[in-house]
């Protein structure tokens, strides 16, 4: 048989973070590519006590509503989630059924949706999934900082939605000002347009918390409609795929009903652990631990780049930095020499919101919260040694 | 801001099972109608020891493949999947994920797919979120028993693919011959159309096994093709959310950047749960206890039923039966009458392909697995003075 695939499920492109995973495996490799946090950077007693817990639960177990638990919803909104009146919040298997659920949502196939260049790469593969096509915009420091989002804004045509992950951005670590959000709201607004904001990164800042929310900040903007994506992956753990979406109560019932006919509901066992452990009251400590590890792993990393030579761009939480490579030191064969000096980087082409741009050759992501402070000054060295070899 | 949504998402029925649930919650109400184990289907301790066991593995807190976890893949191989030379195996968010990933896998929006007429409601809710446009299909008994089958795959016009339910089908309970599973088979063959084998049910027969899957027979015809989707939920925990899809191949790495675009990858920690509580041994004797109670269940059901003037087509296994009413009695406002006894009952307008098919008024799914042999026979004679009242 010839089997015939839906042409956009076959043009999905290979995520290439994903692609480095065998790489991350091979013994002795010191990773700074992966976006996952060291084991120390757990609160694993913890979380065995919210599962022992959650176990005894029968609600762990059997069908529960698709929106989510009601207690988990509940707790959430207590701890983490701030739900203005008129929204609804969903639980979600994690930002990324948020960012695919918001998406479909909005733009249908043939549809345009504005991205950041650079880019997550998973959005991308999520706008292929529904044909629809990811539009990069840029934002840059200084006046005109929004020119050139404005500008996408008034030409790309068909444009349903904005993605923007305006918090210690991946792979850019970078933060939008507050001036720069309302800015961004008001432009969405006047297009009718509304922002999907993703937000897993914003509670680990490291020195002081970043500006309000795009959600909080769209109060003060007439017509401005924000879809807010939020995660216990950072904060509490990945692997229970815990995230929730806020929206306007008129759109979050559609949204309901796509999450149903996609996965019927979240998963209920990972529901109650996520329970428990807010329950229990260790989240605040936990994340306080994190932020000083985060930090200190940041700054020991950026001191060894900034001494050879890298011009590293100042970000002040999450966990990742986009630094550009020395200036007289090219970038071919690189990632392998890297890999020849057992360290792992996420090249910067990976991020390209459009793969012809050319974008990103002389920068590399970098995750600071996968490796402790000693690893972390080794890898480090290991890079720079690749550099200059 | 007029927010303006993708008219797919904004055609997605509600599906009329879910809209139950409230109902199921009135105090003192036995429910036949929602698809839900009692809690004396549970190992509940061999599922909290297994939860015990898996909170202590690092991998279940933290990120992990998209194809799923892959010592949980070959548990699975091993215990209850059949994997044939040439597929894969993708663990996926229970079987729902299956049907979405692989009806969009293959059918872009505008196609038409095949379903079984009545069909389980969410298989509407995935064709409409993705545009696509379910056409039903009657399998009669008797010698012209796939003639609808034959002629809608001929006249419907773009077929991408067939769902079918063949093993204690939902909501019918019946089953499909090997005969009309080789015939159905063949007939997709020959129009180069794969069939979307959905089996959440095929371990629960009451005294003797079903016929070959039709994953298993398509070796036996030509050019015949099968995506099938089990699941863990009806043998083990559906709050777990484990199910898993067998695809060729060639289509499992088309479905598996399509499922890491949508969620990125099955929740870890729940996937850690399975596996353990596959390695403690208990799943065959659990199974084997759970098919000796539903059988006594339905039998308790179908008894009282009968003698009061339903008919009852027969099955042997799975969570349901469909019974038609006694021929004299009407049935408007049979549901507001039952519930005002007390008994909640599945109407079978709710299991309609087509909403305007005007099909099965005069029948009703009942499900037996979620109440004991006692208040079993409470609810059938609750059903029994609703329908005579």
């Amino acid at each position: 048989m010839t089997l015939s695939i839906n042409p956009f499920i076959a043009a999905i492109p290979t995520n290439p973070l994903r692609a480095l995973f065998p790489y991350g495996a091979r013994p002795g490799m010191l990773n700074l590519a992966s976006g996952h946090p060291s084991k120390d950077a757990y609160d694993l007693d913890g979380l065995a006590e919210a599962a022992s817990r959650a176990s005894r639960d029968f609600s762990a177990w059997t069908y529960g509503p698709s929106a989510g638990d009601p207690a988990l919803i509940t707790a959430l909104t207590e701890a983490v989630a701030m739900v203005p009146p008129g929204k609804r919040l969903l639980v979600t298997s994690g930002a990324q059924q948020g960012i695919d659920l918001a998406t479909r949502t909005f733009a249908p196939p043939g549809a345009n949706v504005l991205v950041p260049e650079p880019v997550y790469p998973a959005v991308l593969s999520t706008c292929a999934a529904i044909g629809v096509t990811p539009v990069g915009y840029q934002i840059a420091p200084g006046d005109d900082d929004l020119a050139d989002f404005a500008a996408k804004l008034k030409t790309a045509g068909d444009v349903r939605a904005i993605y923007a992950l305006p918090t210690f951005g991946n792979p850019t670590g970078e933060t939008l000002t507050r001036a720069q959000r309302l800015r961004l709201l008001a432009l969405c607004a006047e297009h009718d347009v509304p922002v999907i904001e993703d937000a897993p990164y914003s509670d680990l800042w490291f020195r002081a918390p970043p500006p309000p929310s795009l959600l909080d900040l769209a109060s003060q903007v007439d017509g401005a409609t924000v879809i807010y994506l939020g995660s216990l992956s950072k904060i509490m753990s990945p692997g229970l795929r815990i995230g929730w979406l806020i929206a306007p109560e008129s759109v979050a019932a559609a949204m309901q009903e796509a999450r149903q006919a996609s996965d019927l509901q979240p998963n209920a066992l990972a529901q109650r652990v996520a329970w428990h452990y807010l329950q229990s009251g260790r989240l605040d400590g936990h994340i306080a631990r994190v932020r000083s590890l985060y930090a200190e792993r940041h700054d020991a990393l950026v001191a060894v780049l900034t001494k050879a030579g890298f011009t590293v761009p100042a970000v002040e939480g999450g966990m990742f930095i986009f630094p550009f490579l020395p200036k007289d030191k090219g970038n071919s064969d690189l990632f392998d020499r890297a890999v020849a000096q057992n360290v792992l980087f996420a090249p910067g082409p990976a991020f390209r919101a459009v793969a012809e741009s050319g974008l990103f050759a002389d920068r590399m992501r970098l995750c600071f919260a996968g490796l402790g402070k000693a690893d972390i000054v080794v890898a480090a060295e290991r890079l720079v040694a690749a550099v200059h070899a």
